[in-house]
C-alpha cells in the first residue's frame, strides 16, 4: 500500500495566509467557514481519503474497471469507498443548500477535493463530472427537473456525467451529431458518445447523463446544439426508477491510465430513442457548458496539483529511505538515504515548490469564483469574476502540465524502481496525463487566455493582476532578509517579461491572431510562473511575519520561506525565457507547408 | 500498424553537411564508408526497420514477454525479425573485423541503430546491449575468451547481457555483493541480479552474460570487484553446446514500458554456482566497465532521439489527417487538418527541432569516439576522445529527457485519442521513460558532467568546444539573411552564460561540491542546449550554401534553416535562463532539513 497522508498543514497555510480566507468567510452564507469548521472538515475528509480511498489506488489501476454483458464492475473496494463517501456527505459540499448542499464555500470544496484527487484520482471523477451536472442543472434547469434529480445527485444517491464528445467532435463541439428529436413533453436522443467518464458504473442505481445533441432545424455549427438530461433508468412521478432508458454502455476505452475510472462508449437510441428531458431552452447548449466550465476546468487543473503532492509524498518517503551511494561532503562515510544527494533534493524541491504554487494559484482562484458568486457588492464580485475568467485557462494548464512533470520527476526519484509498476511511482504519470487533455486541451486553454482573456478587454483584467504583484514586490522591498530581496528582483524582472509579452499580445493579436497563437502556450507557461511565484511570495511574507510568534511553528514556516525563494530562483527566470518565443516564434512556426514536416 | 519510414534524408544531411563524413571516411580503415556505401546501408537498414521491426513494436507491448516454467517467450515476429536481423549482417556493422565484424565506423552504426531503435526500441535493446558485452570482450578478454565467445556475438548467433545490479546496488555499484570463487580454470558465480535487459530469451541458443562480482579476498568497494563471463550453456572446446550453467532466470518485472523486452532478474549459483571466466585482471571489472560506457551511453541517447523521431512521425500523420475546427486565418471557412492550428505546429516544430539537434548531437559526438579510436595522429585521436567524454554525458541525458518530453507533446497533439493504448502514442512515452534512468540515471550523468568533465580539468575540454561555437557565430554573422543574424545573436548569448556557468562551476565546485552538484542538472541542459543549437546553425550554415545549387531539394533546405531558427528562437532564451538556478540555486537545493520535505 502506497500511503497518503492529506497535506492538511500547508492547505491551511494557503487557505489562511495566502489565499486569505476571511474574504471567503465574509461573504454571506459562507459565514459557517470559519477556521475551526474549516479544520474539522479537512482533518475529517483526510481520514476518508488516507484509509478508505488511497489504499485501493494502485489495486483499482491493476485491476480496472471491467464491461461484461453491457454491466460495469468498478475495481475491489470502489463501490463500498463510494458508499462511505455518500454516506459521509461529502457529495453535497459546495451545493446550494435549497436542494440538500452544505452551501460551504468552493475555496474549501476544493480542498477537500484535492484530498480525492490525491488519494485515487480514478475514483474521484466520478464526484467530479457529477458535480458537472450539478451545475448545469442548478443553473439552466427547469423546477421539474431541479426536483426530480438535482437533491439525488447533490446527495450522490445518483451520480451524473457530461456526454459532449463524439468521434468527429472532439476540440470542435460544432461538429456534433447526436439528433434529438421532439417528442410529447419530452425527446429522443440518439448517437454515439465517447469518452464518457464513468457513462456506467455500479457504484448507484442510476445514472444521469447530460447529453449534447443536435435538433434536425437548429442552425448549423455551435448554435445549434442543445443539452439534456437522459437518464439511464426513468424516474416515475413518485421518484421511483422506471423503465430501462435506450441506452448502453457499447464498450470501455483501454486507456494510458485512470484504469479504474470507466471510460464509456456510450450508445443513444438504438432502438426508439432514448428519452431525454430538455435543459432550458433549444440551441444553448454550448452556452450552458460554458457555465459550468470555470469550475470543472478548476477541478481538473486541481488534478494537477493532487497528483503532484501525491507524487512527491511517495518520492519523498522513498528518497529518505533509499539507501545508495556516500554523502558527496564525506567521501569515506556510509552510503546514504538518497534524499541527501543534491540533484535529488533539487528534484523533492522542484516538485514541492510546484505543487505549493500550483495549489495556491488554484485556491486563489476558485476564491475569485466564490467572491464573484457570493459577494454583495456587484463591483467586487465583477471584479472576482474577471479575476476568476482571467485564472481558470491558467490554473486548468498550468497545473495539468506540472502534473505530468512532477510525476516523471517522482518517477526519477525512484530510479529503476520507478519504472516497475509494483512501485506505483509510474502509476501518477499515467493517470497525470490525460489532464492536460480532457476538459479542453491546454492548447485551447492557451487560446482562451490569449484570445478570450488577455487580448478581448485590451489586457485591462491581466493589467489589474499584475498592478496588485507590484505592490506586492513593493511589500517584499520593505521585508528584511537577502531571501526576499532576491524573491522582489526576480519577481520583478519576471512580471516586466509578462508585461512585455502582454502588451505585444494586445497590440499585435487582432491583426495577426495565428501570431498571438504560435506563442500562447508559452505566454500561459509564463503567466502560471509569475503568478504562482507571487502567491509564493505572498506565503513567504505570511511565514515571516508568523514567525515573529515564539509559539508558531518555526520549522515549518522556516520551509515556506526556502521553498518560496528556491521557486524564484529556478522558474522566475524561466517565465523571462518565454519572451522571445513568444514575440519571435511566429516567424517560424507558421512557415512551413504541411508537405515540409 | 503504425508506419516508421527512416528519415534517410536527414541523417544523410547531418552525416555530410554537420558532423562531416568526410573527417571519417579519412581515417585509416574507414575508407570504405563512402557516401554512395553509407547511403545503401541506410537504405537497406530502413527495409529491415520498416517493414520487419516497426510492424511488430505495438503488438510486442500488448503482448509483452512471459516467462514460463524458466522459459521466456518473446511476442509473436520477434524471434523471426532477430533470424532476419542477424542473417542480414546488422550485428556485426561496427564491430572489428578481425572477429567477424564490419568494421564500419560507428558515426555510420548510430544511423542504423537509430533505425532499429525508432522502429522497435524492446526488440533494439538486445543488440544494444549485445554490443556491451562486445565491447568489454574485445578490449579486456584474453585471447581464448575472445576465441570462443566474440565471433558469434558479433555475428548475433548468441547475444550478450550486462549484469550489474542488484537490489542494494544500483547507482552504486561498490555495493555489489554477488560472490566469485576461485576454481581450477574458472571461478564459481553467487547471487542475484535484477534489471537484466534480455537475460532470458528465445532469440538464440547461448545467452552469455557478463556478471559483475566479488571474491572474497577482494578489497572492499568499487577497486573489489572483477567482470566475468558466464555463458547460460558451457561451450565445449570444439565450440557446441555442452552443459546448462548453474543460472536462471527467475522472474520478469512487469514495467511501464518497454512490454516485449524481457527484464529479468537472474539467480547465480543456486546450486554449485554458476562457472565464470575472468574477463581481464581481478578486481578491475568497474573500470573495464567505463571502457564501454562511452558507447553505451551514446547508445541510449540515441534511444532518446530514437523515440522523439518515431513519436514526432506518428503525431504529424495524425495532425495531418485530423480534422477538427476551422483555420484561424478563415473564420467562416471549413474544418480543417489540425496541423494548420498554430498551437499544433508550434508543437511539432518543438518535437522536429528537438530531435534534429539530439540528433546532430549524438552522430557528432560519436564522431569524435571514431576518431578517438582512428586517427593517426595522436593529438587529433586525444582531441577527438576529449570531446567524446565530455559530450557523452550531455548525449545521454540531454536525448533522453528530450525523448520523454517528445513522446509526451506526441500524446497531446493526438488529444484524446493519445491516452488511448490502441492509437500507439503513448506506448512512446511508456518506452522512453526508463532511458533517462538506465545506463546512469540523468543526475549521475549531470554530475559526471561536472565533476569529471569539467571541473577536473579545470574547463578546459569544455571552453575548447565554446571556442568552436565562438567560431561558428563568427561565421553566422557573415552570413546573409535575418534567419541568421538571429541565430547569431540568440546563440552568441546561450554561450555567454554557458561561459560563465562554466566559470563558476570551475572556481566553485572544489571547494563546495554540493553546490556544484544542486545545480549540475540545469548545466547539463544548458550544455546540451547550446551545443544542440550550435549544431542546428551549422545546419544552417550548410543548408544556405546548398540552396545555391538550383538542383539541390529546396524544400527540404528551407526546412532546415526555419528549423534551426525556430530551435533558436525557443530554446537558446531557456539556456540563459538556466544560468541564475545554476549559480544560486544551491543557497535553497540544500537548505531544509530532511524531515521539513
Amino acid at each position: 500500500m502506497i500511503p497518503y497522508s492529506a497535506p492538511i498543514q500547508d492547505m491551511r497555510f494557503v487557505l489562511n495566509e495566502v489565499v486569505g480566507m476571511d474574504r471567503i468567510v465574509s461573504l454571506p452564507g459562507y459565514d459557517s467557514a470559519t477556521p475551526d469548521m474549516v479544520d474539522a472538515i479537512l482533518e475529517e475528509a483526510n481520514k476518508l481519503a488516507s484509509n478508505v480511498l488511497a489504499p485501493i489506488n494502485f489495486s483499482g489501476d491493476q485491476e480496472g474497471s471491467v464491461l461484461e454483458n453491457g454491466v460495469v464492475r468498478t475495481p475491489k473496494g470502489f463501490k463500498a469507498a463510494y458508499r462511505q463517501y455518500q454516506e459521509g456527505g461529502w457529495n453535497s459540499v459546495p451545493f446550494d443548500p435549497e436542494h440538500g448542499g452544505q452551501g460551504l464555500p468552493w475555496t474549501v470544496a476544493m480542498a477537500v477535493q484535492e484530498m480525492w484527487q490525491s488519494a485515487n484520482m480514478s475514483f474521484a471523477l466520478c464526484p467530479m463530472l457529477n458535480q458537472g451536472a450539478v451545475e448545469a442543472l442548478t443553473a439552466h434547469g427547469s423546477d421539474e427537473l431541479k426536483e426530480i434529480y438535482l437533491g439525488k445527485l447533490i446527495s450522490g444517491e445518483w451520480t451524473g456525467t457530461m456526454n459532449l464528445t463524439e468521434p468527429q467532435a472532439g476540440s470542435d463541439l460544432a461538429a456534433i451529431r447526436t439528433r434529438a428529436v421532439r417528442e410529447d413533453g419530452h425527446y429522443r436522443i440518439s448517437g454515439q458518445k465517447i469518452y464518457i467518464t464513468y457513462g456506467e458504473h455500479d457504484f448507484t442505481d442510476n445514472i444521469i447523463h447530460m447529453v449534447l445533441a443536435r435538433l434536425a432545424d437548429a442552425p448549423p455549427g455551435i448554435k445549434g446544439i442543445s443539452l439534456f438530461v437522459v437518464p439511464k433508468f426513468l424516474v416515475n412521478p413518485d421518484g421511483s426508477l422506471g423503465e430501462r432508458n435506450d441506452l448502453r454502455c457499447v464498450s470501455l476505452e483501454h486507456k494510458l491510465g485512470i484504469h479504474a475510472s470507466p471510460t464509456a462508449v456510450m450508445a443513444f437510441g438504438d432502438n426508439d430513442g432514448a428519452v431525454g428531458y430538455l435543459v432550458g431552452e433549444e440551441n444553448r447548449g454550448i452556452e450552458y457548458m460554458f457555465t459550468m466550465m470555470n469550475n470543472a476546468r478548476m477541478g481538473v487543473g486541481l488534478q494537477g496539483v493532487a497528483i503532484s503532492e501525491r507524487a512527491y509524498q511517495q518520492a519523498r518517503d522513498y528518497a529518505r529511505n533509499r539507501v545508495q551511494s556516500r554523502d558527496m561532503a564525506d567521501a569515506k562515510g556510509e552510503p546514504v538515504a538518497i534524499i541527501r544527494h543534491p540533484d535529488v533534493r533539487r528534484m523533492l524541491m522542484t516538485m514541492r515548490s510546484q505543487t505549493e504554487a500550483a495549489r495556491a494559484l488554484t485556491y486563489y482562484a476558485v476564491a475569485a469564483l466564490d467572491i464573484a458568486k457570493k459577494h454583495p457588492d456587484p463591483a467586487e464580485a465583477a471584479k472576482g469574476q474577471s479575476l476568476a475568467d482571467l485564472l481558470t485557462p491558467v490554473v486548468k494548464a498550468w497545473s495539468t502540465d506540472l502534473g505530468v512533470e512532477n510525476a516523471s520527476i517522482g518517477i526519477q526519484i525512484h530510479g529503476g524502481m520507478g519504472f516497475i509498476e509494483e512501485t506505483g511511482a509510474s502509476q501518477h504519470l499515467r493517470d497525470a496525463r490525460i489532464t492536460p487533455i480532457y476538459e479542453g486541451t491546454n492548447g485551447i486553454q492557451a487560446n482562451d487566455l490569449v484570445f478570450r482573456k488577455v487580448i478581448r478587454d485590451g489586457g485591462t483584467a491581466a493589467r489589474t493582476l499584475f498592478a496588485e504583484i507590484r505592490e506586492t514586490i513593493d511589500a517584499l522591498k520593505n521585508r528584511p532578509g537577502d531571501d526576499m530581496a532576491a524573491i522582489a528582483i526576480g519577481l520583478g524582472k519576471a512580471v516586466d517579461a509578462l508585461e512585455k509579452a502582454t502588451t505585444w499580445l494586445v497590440e499585435n493579436g487582432k491583426r495577426t491572431p495565428a501570431a498571438a497563437a504560435s506563442g500562447a502556450a508559452h505566454y500561459l507557461k509564463m503567466f502560471g510562473i509569475v503568478t504562482g511565484g507571487f502567491l509564493m511570495a505572498k506565503g513567504a511574507m505570511a511565514a515571516q511575519e508568523g514567525q515573529a510568534d515564539p509559539s508558531a511553528d518555526q520549522r515549518f514556516l522556516d520551509a515556506k520561506l526556502i521553498t518560496a525563494r528556491f521557486f524564484a530562483d529556478q522558474f522566475l527566470p524561466q517565465a523571462i525565457g518565454l519572451l522571445t518565443p513568444i514575440t519571435e516564434g511566429h516567424r517560424t512556426v507558421t512557415a512551413l507547408s504541411d508537405d515540409q514536416f
